[in-house]
């Protein structure tokens, strides 16, 4: 047993699927892992839908990259061949024909695997995205304290 | 010496550059390196050409996906400035000027020197890519088989 | 104390600020960090302006590539929703708002704090880019020093 730490900077579907599939791959070997989300790979970590009552007090500026990012894991692009999400519905059609894990269903197995999913708080107060907009279980950190996980563990991939 | 992880998810030619160009110098170093090959940088193993025969049981879907993706090596783009293959092209013109090798000559010395190169089975299946398409000398396997790999590795990248 | 390196390759924005904070943050806990900048991440150390007089002996197909990198790191575009600069703006100036460095105060902070920078001189020539166009205080090195580095450190990342 040993620790793996993984940066998920991406927000695009392909590159989640990998990093989740690297990191359920691990926890499945009694790995003890850390993701740690960051910039567009917050959108991984987004409810479905708005929260009822949010009190947020972000600028416009805020609220325009908020809004930007997409709604939840299943809405990410890919990073090739998307042609506006086509790519992506053929992805995941080819997948379930596949037997192959969708992100949203990677997410619930890390979670039920027992997987520190932590979310940048930085990155969070630049891109606008309040704590309420985000899935429950997770936790709130900053860099000191992935550097921390990073050093007691054997393998640390940035995604 | 020791042992080196790389895991190769990006198909652009840069990327791909610099993932070899490490792993070249690493095991001229005397590093055991792998490399796991995943998603769109299954490209950079990709035969020249189609093979002769080969009993696929892809779908339309798998079939538009491969069909997508580089024929080989030499034939993918730049991550930037890529200019429909003009920017692919200027690149390795100047490569070939300054002593630079290519990535299919990379990809050869990393066979000569003993380098091992892993396809992921998974990203096969939902890509829609044959072992018949790839290059010989390769090994096929899954992410348990990476995460072995980087446990007994001292330097794992994610390019 | 322990030892990290970054390969910073990519030379969008929002990546540098990525990895000059996880950079700082180390070297505020005392680590030694080495960040090794290669093909667009060479933007990052680009001199505001031209050099008054380099004499290079670069191609014009090295000028066209260096021409076409940004000036410097505050010229860089995001990764994603970049519009032509304008996303860049906007993000700057939430970053203002909320206390968090711009890429070119985290590369200042980044020399104060001592962390070592070096250049991959084979991605210069592939470029064209010279040491004149190239901040001070800098170092010129190839992938050997890189992977001597990386084997001395517990974390390695490629951003």
């Amino acid at each position: 047993m040993s620790k793996k730490t993984i940066i998920v900077f991406s927000g695009e579907y392909d590159r989640l699927m990998a990093a989740f599939i690297i990191a359920n791959g691990a926890a499945a070997m009694d790995d003890e892992v850390t993701m740690f989300f960051t910039f567009w790979g917050l959108s991984a970590l987004r409810k479905d839908g708005k929260p009822a009552a949010v009190e947020k007090k972000t600028s416009t500026l805020q609220k325009m990259f908020g809004g930007m990012l997409p709604k939840n894991a299943e809405k990410m692009p890919l990073s090739k061949f998307n042609f506006a999400g086509a790519g992506r519905g053929m992805m995941k059609k080819v997948m379930k024909d596949e037997n192959v894990m969708t992100v949203a269903e990677l997410i619930e197995t890390a979670q039920e695997q027992g997987i520190k999913m932590i979310a940048c708080t930085m990155s969070m107060d630049v891109l606008g995205i309040a704590k309420e907009e985000l899935i429950d279980g997770i936790e709130y950190a900053g860099v000191a304290t992935y550097l921390g996980e990073a050093d007691e563990s054997n393998v640390n991939l940035f995604i």
